[in-house]
């Protein structure tokens, strides 16, 4: 593929932490250019204000979410708004053509009613929800390939799936004894001011929150059931940890056969993984760290069992801003456009 | 009681995070005398050289483990060894008169069997063994007035038993589905240079380690078979946070009588712990923070139903040197001596 | 000092972290009551609304600020308000006879013309500006003894002055030398939320701001030009650490003799704060951290001397919110009641 | 340059931390094989083993250092050991023709006198230190590129070097004014279990150490008297940040001319280093911060003047691993081997 055919890419929703590393990451993309930066907030002002240290390769200025503009400048659409604002412009994108991938909530449903209900807002554009697919690449590879329109994972259903979808899938476990104990860096917050994301309130400190009525519950249970074939309900608890990135997931589960051990559950998720090259399976003993995923697109995942109260224990780790947002983004658009999926995307962390 | 009544406490141990803590809250308890700081690794050195920012109000050196001289100068002693060597020192240490708190796990146990298996050393103390207490006074108070010696909990067992305990007493869950999730600063490690604990390493990063094999988890169990009044086997797992103190432990677990709300769990949990100044029962919606029990010998517990899954979560947040360590076992010095449990004792975090 | 003659102060201002560290310290004073809290964010909220971990213990409502109200209720009134609202409300405060100590910028420069030049608000109240003594204890003790109204100084001044005013007082070195380099953590930029608080922003990074241009230079220069009895310009820089509380300090200076070694200047540094009970002077060789003054009124100054460059170097460390603000309120208010300086005040950190 | 003609490289003490960041660089150097994992402590272990995040893409174990196997296989080899071992090994390994870049301090100084003075290390390879170039491809690029040995820079005298070089070269001011107050992560510290390296203990608290004796400073003054054309004195002091990584000095000098404003100092240092692509100079006004740096090669650099003091303050701030380490050896590596600098070298970080 030559310089000249790079595919025109825009980013509405440009300033937030979503934003900033969809650019990092196609600005390294052999495949892609970068010709738009929207939003709403920061109209006019030169990216590398914004982030100065982009400056030095990064020209482009913030411009006004123009729909005429954005499709007579890009093929390929990213939109990293606040829930509730996509499905506005989507159906107006795809009817000029573009390929659409949506980072926020809008496009994770099948069922509407259900978003509505968790996300406070009616919804009218059901014929374009209807061709979305979920941007899971490791379990809907075949039907990003042919869509148009990606509905892009959160970052806690990203972790979480990958803990659980080969237990479900291959019914190693009871569903209904599945809980998920979720912790994450605070950049999942994203980049607002709010007083319990500042250093002084968060540093230093761990706690819960929306115990028992978090949004990413919906979103885990619609595929978890897909996965099981019938509905699943899970446990779902998030947690705040002291750091800046990466999610770690802790899920426990009832195993149907209590006779399986370790090496078989090991056995199982490195064949359910086997093509997928940014899933790693530890070693037995061996329990993943977020930081080894820290500005990649890897997601590593260990597994024990438990004799004693015949359970398996699973933990994933993944950043939530790379595999937990905008790299699995450009991994979709990889596989939407063709090309081998792991193009562009960053595979080793800088440790320590 | 006057000036010259004070008590003379020794610390076997005081070089170690345990043993500062000690020191700290010693020096500002109004009824003891801190007249002996022992250890084997440092003999000789004065303890500002330990920790430097003491020196102007501690002239103490370590010195050697000598019972003899221990005896002739302490009537309370605490232990901070590593595990296994108390055992070997406290039965002389009651013989001749003093009062023990040992902050190992060698007095834990009331099955030295289970000790044995999981620390792996034979014991021949059994008849010192079956005097210990073990020093939760939520739950064991009235033994711990009436003992000489105390085998005070571990951190996560604190935390766990803390959130577990009314539960289990009052049958309000099937016990067989109870997991506790925790998460720990890496202080409870200890100050010991082994690499996992550099800050290099663990700063910025969020792990579980010894999955379904960690000692804790037969400390916990013991004392929940004793609340429920049948053997108890729990799911226990512990994290490692990217800061210094505090643990969060989160509770799941299935209720008997999913007609249980909220509110009547908060009202048997606040019945349960009435008469115990330590713990503070959270209203409605708020969940703990580690920080809030920071420097001090607080537990922060909050309650919430899920009427989706059937089940209660419970979170307990404590200051792992505090109430998990050395602010617990002066509370039940406290306890020994006749003392109200409160004395000398920190109740107010500095926050942020 | 009986129960019933405790003195009734009130805060206005309470809700932030200036506020808070008030209330705790407060709350634990021997001679105090706090009888109001007030604001204007927050008028109406319980106090535990804003800080749950504190709930148990107070059970005042933030009130509006409402002079009478405030005047009929308290003798001494802390202000803990943004620059320029305390001058309009001190005036009033003092003459209903309220002793005052103001936490803001409002009263601690001797020239309003300097004041309005940084702080660009211009000021009516000179007769009341005049009467203000600024809060240093440590220099200002005897001035302080005998006001009602004390101007508090900001954390970065108590720090560097701290270290430099041995130094200027016994006209050890070339004033004009003078650099300070100042870190603190970033619990000084308050419970606003700024962007660049986030712990997403500021965790992991470190970074110079207002180069050459902080406000905290002037506050500097006035108390150094009374020091050295001529008009004395001093290199402030100020940085952001990755963490909640404390400031460290490094002074950089020219020796007027060359001949001096690091054993005369601490010779000189113990004499000079003799009869000051918070300062610690670190023997030689030893550097103070942060953390060992973390939650106390202590500050800590070590002190080198380089032959190499015929420089001294002096480092001061101290809690930004307790020494460099609420502390040492605390510690004016005990003066101005003719109280033990100590009074009520932390003088242990818990470490680690 | 086809995939058969890859360079065959090896590294010396690969267990440390820079050996981890030269292993991650060059595994994506698209001209480089590393063919040798060298070390004394773990022979024989998988590389996977020490870092497990990278065992998918690293197969090789560590092996012994044993100089007839490592140049019958490399034709380059890295360093990365504990001053005064390279000089060991460095005369052997040029003998059989390998190109060497020592990480170490052995083959920084001019004069091994100096060396040896502060590394306590007698040296009998003078004939070889002579050939030896100082690795800092901004200062000495012609030298790099003809010469067989680089001695690689310190950390903190790189980014030292990298704010004070156009002062000095340009003549802009007092050298004998200058002062390098630095301030590093703790990975600078090493992969050593040291108890001040602790999480416990560094997290939440800051230091200086070190002060007016640290090695770095005859290193950074050999260059600056380079520089300036006579023997220049400097004063270096070092600080330990609670992170991870990066460096950030604060450089204070007077200017000769005090009639110079911050634009004009711009104006040069954008001149000085215009040709240097991992240099970034920042607009007036913008001081860097150090998590910009974060896994890149990059040097940031701010400027201010103060005209109340006539001094210039320049900020540069890298990331202490790669610019300040494994990055800018194999930046020198590029120039050494005749291909563009920038080649497999990281530009771009991830943010936040």
């Amino acid at each position: 593929m030559g310089e000249l055919e790079k595919i025109p890419v825009g980013i509405i929703g440009a300033s937030g932490y979503g934003g900033i590393q969809l650019v990092r990451i196609l600005l390294e993309h052999p495949n892609v250019d970068i010709v738009y930066l929207g939003g709403s907030g920061s109209v006019g002002k030169p990216y590398g204000d914004l982030y100065p240290h982009l400056a030095h390769c990064v020209n482009l200025s913030i411009e006004p979410i123009d729909i005429d503009l954005i499709t007579s400048r890009c093929r390929v659409v990213f939109l990293g708004l606040p829930n509730g604002l996509a499905c506005e412009l989507v159906p107006q994108l795809l009817r000029k053509g573009c390929k659409v991938l949506d980072l926020s909530a809008d496009y994770r449903f099948r069922n509407l009613g259900t978003y509505s209900a968790w996300y406070n807002k009616d919804r009218t554009d059901h014929e374009t929800a209807i061709q979305s697919v979920y941007g899971l690449p490791e379990l809907y590879q075949e039907e990003i390939k042919s869509t148009s329109l990606v509905g892009c994972p959160g970052c806690y259903p990203t972790a979480s799936l990958m803990a659980l979808s080969p237990l479900l899938k291959q019914g190693l476990i009871l569903p209904e004894t599945a809980i998920i104990d979720a912790k994450s860096g605070t950049s999942g917050g994203g980049r607002q001011a709010k007083t319990p994301l500042l250093l002084a309130e968060a540093e230093g400190s761990f706690m819960a929150y929306e115990v028992a009525s978090h949004r990413h519950t919906p979103e885990i249970e619609q595929i978890c059931s897909d996965l099981a074939g019938y509905e699943v309900k899970v446990q779902f608890t998030p947690h705040l940890l002291p750091m800046v990135r990466g999610i770690l997931v802790t899920v426990y589960a009832s195993l149907r056969d209590p006779g399986l051990v370790r090496d078989d559950i090991l056995t199982i998720y490195s064949a359910f993984y086997r093509s997928f090259p940014f899933v790693k399976i530890l070693p037995h003993g061996v329990y993943p760290q977020t930081k080894w995923a820290w500005g990649t697109n890897l997601c590593y995942i260990g597994v024990e069992t438990d004799p004693h109260t015949d359970r398996v224990i699973v933990m994933s780790a993944i950043d939530n801003l790379v595999k937990g947002q905008a790299g699995q983004a450009v991994q979709c658009l990889n596989l939407m456009m063709g090309w081998d999926q792991t193009l562009g995307l960053p595979r080793l962390c800088f440790y320590p």
